[in-house]
């Protein structure tokens, strides 16, 4: 046993748990859209988590990963790693290559899972298959080349993104907004007038919960992004996110008191997340305070983003893109101002004596991420479109996705069996009667 | 501060954090389990879980631990190392053994925890807590003891099961099936003709992500199974449990979309933990494509052998034989197909040069596990009944194991206090009272 | 690389992955204290614990950490690291100053969230702000002072307490009786002959899983405190703290079959998490034998010290000061009777050659935070009582808070959209009707 191995295992644990613990924000994810929406649509939006997962991973497997991270082509797209397989010799670290597949497959997982919020209660499932095919294969792949792999253009450019803002919220807050717009505003949501009506949070509980396993799994996302245990960046980094988290929570606790005269639960859960998504850009670079501040803004402009959405008649009934879209762009520029020359090595903010350079690179990278993100998700939607709807009937919207699609309600009372032929064949274990 | 301690003291914590990852996995059977019941049962499924895991772990630490990794006699049991205590020289690990039964005890609990499933909503407490003695103290132990102690019968013979495909699943799950037939089903699941009525689980968004809590915890069970953070399998262990959760999970909404015409949530669930259950044996010796196989061929078996059991009016509420005794099966036998030997260092698989040798060794010891468990499970509930009945009495069924064992239901919509005057005085707090 | 650069990472991955498992434990507080109380209620408890993880991390960054762990002014209290600034030379560990704040910030979140509990179901949200920013500014911090830092006058007496159970439990849960008695007892909680009445649970399974959340994050707790991943000790903290809650668990699962006739789930849930809370002094110092028995004696002793609230008729409506106050006052005598001097390198409890010395100083210690905490929560109470109400008006708490004070019920049935002008303009999204 000498140095070099000893090391490669702490980083090899390193990623492997820091990986888990994003795995775990899938349950986080499903907890929090099952709350969120209404009770008939609970089921339906954590298949759609399912989906996420188990599509995504093998997607990933099999394309995203070569796309994102195989060796270089024009600064553009990878092309080798297919399975795992081919030439990955660029790629340079102290644990294995499928390690480091395994944490980035974690990484795309979250990216669709922010969509999934956006098109809840309403969206066909098939459709939700192949936009997921879509999203994990090539759409994130894509754009994270640009950025996170050895030769992409942005990251050359000088771009700074150390465990997504841009690259996974800005994208997937921007792809959300593209597809709750292509999908349309679900039936009721607004009045004729364009008013919106409000739908309870079928289980806050839920919600919240899933707020604190996505809090948890955050310090795997941040921190674990190091890819090194040794790292002298990962305390840092589990303290700013701390800190940007509970400035976002807190904020919204007050803002909401003031703005609404009590303190509003969902907003307060999306605030904590919002503190989560903007830190992600910068949390190795900035300071504590800068930390703070970011999320502080985040937790305000996430509240009237919310407001904005709606006021537009768009529905996200998740607030997917007032949290990820939103958070993720105002945490990407903030490095451009808050960066230290110290932690980051070299680069600096605006306002640590770096001028307008990286502020500048981080702007343009934002918004190319964000564009193409919005663009491909409307483009996909619109080609999902012309063969399969990307949403459910009316009928089945009336009755919930749940009954309509999956064949069984989220929760039941019933004490009792039922005659499975008094039932929809299509429930569960009805397959015996047939 | 040497090399050695170092590598210590990061197996220590390598094991340690697994071990907690796995005992989560509790949480996950407690959801999983609840949500799948019948509301009028959501907490005596729990209160088993509790069961498992106190006294499941403190009759491990009295005997099991003695009886699996104690001195061996004549291959068959382990004979010091009750509390720990006594010569247990022959256990050379890295860490202490203290570390070791931890993680062990980790693994009893969830085996005791697949047979709570099976006998839901109908076993008496009294009897469970007897069964639970019996089988962390016992039967477990003994079959661990051949396949995974030094010195036992079926590990000298060349069984190869990683983390428990045959050990843990296939011994839980055809102790499952045994404990189901005993108890018999529950009244009116089976109609007059045979044919199985249904029950709408109770609450599928808390099954849902006791799903994701068992996933985040296999990350434990299979790549802690290294017992050492330097062993180089570790990334490639989380991968393939990756990759075949994935496929489970995939597959299973592919197939039930195909069968049943709807994507079956309660399916989709079982399917993902399916593929972890298959790929435990083999995680660290096949490959990736070998993986995804595992977990495609785990989920279409899940469901085939779910509607076999009901059509055999067996009642297993949650798929516990589907789910553990299937799956492990398939998982033990795919070591003896798939094992590559630059992964095991030696022996290989059918597919890979290795001839029937493997596969015979295979397949004899996941026979004799399971004959194990199934005859010693049937045993000792035929035992218990003797003295104690394994069922509670019909009453109690009807109105509910929540209010009729434990005295208080597991969901209240009550907005008021209650005098106490008008309950029963076995409820909460009710003591006061008397 | 070298040798102290890899031991300085390992142990900064240790103190952050335990860090984040004790902050995953607020989830867990929500999720058992949303499931105890009733359920008009259930959100107003967790923003409790938003306000806890939020509130709490800022004002220890800026205040807190400070007065802890900073140079000591005559044993009392610290004075530099506001803002993490300053001299604190005097605190030399291998992981960074901001990491080892991570973790000390995990342990004041949960001091509040003990407190939390004691007042759920009645209290202002304004005042719980308030009195979260005493305790996690001066109450826990001045106190912790005295035991933990270099000066701490408890300290350098030779006062015990591994991981918390005076420090975080005693403190905590005296603190949550003191609050319990000043905010007074819910409506209709006790008679006018003083006799108690009932609330039933809303929700078992959330409470339970909360349990297993905790129970998991104490492993992050105690084994974490060594802040060092090569400290000899972390595998048998890890079993000390599995083998005492197994044994509060199980022993509540019997004590309560004799005591009430049938197990509790309410109590057996409670019973875990005492015996947790009773290893949490000693974890590290007595044998497994002991932690065994300290778990029992913590199960038992929360059984009763919970009727014997209630027959004072206070109003605790989680069990916190009996969880936490009884089983933390027990824990941190037993190191006193039960410490190993191969354990602690040097001092004894009396049952192993100790004397009565140490006994005596961890007799003292527990009186002294003790009081501390009943005597500065009594105060701050009735303090904060002259400016804002500590509890909510009899309107808002008959509708419940959740509506009454954040303007949304926990749980909705609704599957239809409702228009904003039915409703209160202060719940959710109603500022776009405005």
């Amino acid at each position: 046993m000498d140095l070099a191995a000893l090391k490669s295992g702490m980083d090899t644990i390193w990623v492997v748990l820091t990986a888990a613990m994003i795995l775990l924000m899938e349950g986080g994810f499903a907890l929090l859209e099952a709350g969120f929406v209404r009770q008939k649509n609970a089921v339906s939006i954590i298949m759609k988590v399912f989906v996420d997962i188990s599509f995504g991973a093998l997607v990933f497997y099999f394309l995203g990963f070569a796309f994102m991270y195989g060796k270089d082509a024009a600064g553009l797209i990878g092309t080798s790693g297919f399975m795992l397989g081919g030439d990955l010799s660029h790629i340079s670290l102290t644990i294995s290559n499928d390690t480091y597949w395994l944490f980035q497959c974690a990484f795309v997982i979250a990216v669709i899972s922010i969509v999934s919020g956006a098109v809840a209660e309403r969206m066909n499932f098939h459709a939700y298959i192949i936009y997921t095919i879509v999203m994990t294969g090539l759409i994130y792949p894509i754009a994270g080349h640009w950025v996170w792999s050895a030769g992409g253009w942005l990251g050359k450019l000088g771009m700074i993104d150390f465990a997504g803002s841009a690259v996974i919220h800005a994208l997937g807050g921007f792809s959300a907004l593209a597809a709750a717009i292509v999908v349309g505003p679900r039936i009721g949501k607004f009045g004729k007038d364009g008013k919106a009506n409000i739908v309870p949070p079928s289980n806050l509980p839920l919600a919240s919960v899933g707020a604190f396993i996505l809090w948890f799994g955050w310090f795997g996302f941040n921190s674990g992004s190091t890819l090194s245990a040794t790292n002298g960046s990962i305390g840092h980094i589990a303290v700013t996110t701390m800190l940007s988290a509970a400035a976002g929570s807190a904020t919204c606790i007050l803002f909401t008191m003031l703005r609404y005269r009590k303190s509003d639960p969902p907003m307060v859960i999306n605030g904590a997340l919002a503190g989560l998504v903007g830190i992600t850009a910068g949390c190795a670079f900035v300071g504590d305070g800068a930390a703070i501040f970011i999320g502080i803004v985040c937790g305000i402009a996430m509240v009237l983003a919310t407001e904005w959405v709606e006021s537009r008649t768009i529905d996200d009934p998740v607030g997917a893109f007032a949290v990820h879209g939103v958070s993720g762009s105002i945490g990407t520029i903030a490095v451009g101002l808050f960066a230290k020359p110290e932690l980051t090595s070299g680069p600096a903010g605006l306002f640590y004596g770096g001028g307008w350079q990286l502020l500048g690179v981080q702007a343009l990278g934002l918004i190319v991420v964000s564009i193409w993100g919005f663009v491909l998700t409307w483009s996909a939607f619109k080609l999902i479109k012309r063969f399969v709807p990307v949403r459910v009937s009316r009928d089945e919207e009336l009755v919930g996705l749940d009954v309509g699609i999956h064949g069984v309600p989220a929760y039941s009372e019933e004490h009792d069996f039922i005659d499975l032929k008094q039932l929809n064949p299509t429930s569960i274990d009805a397959k015996k009667e047939q």
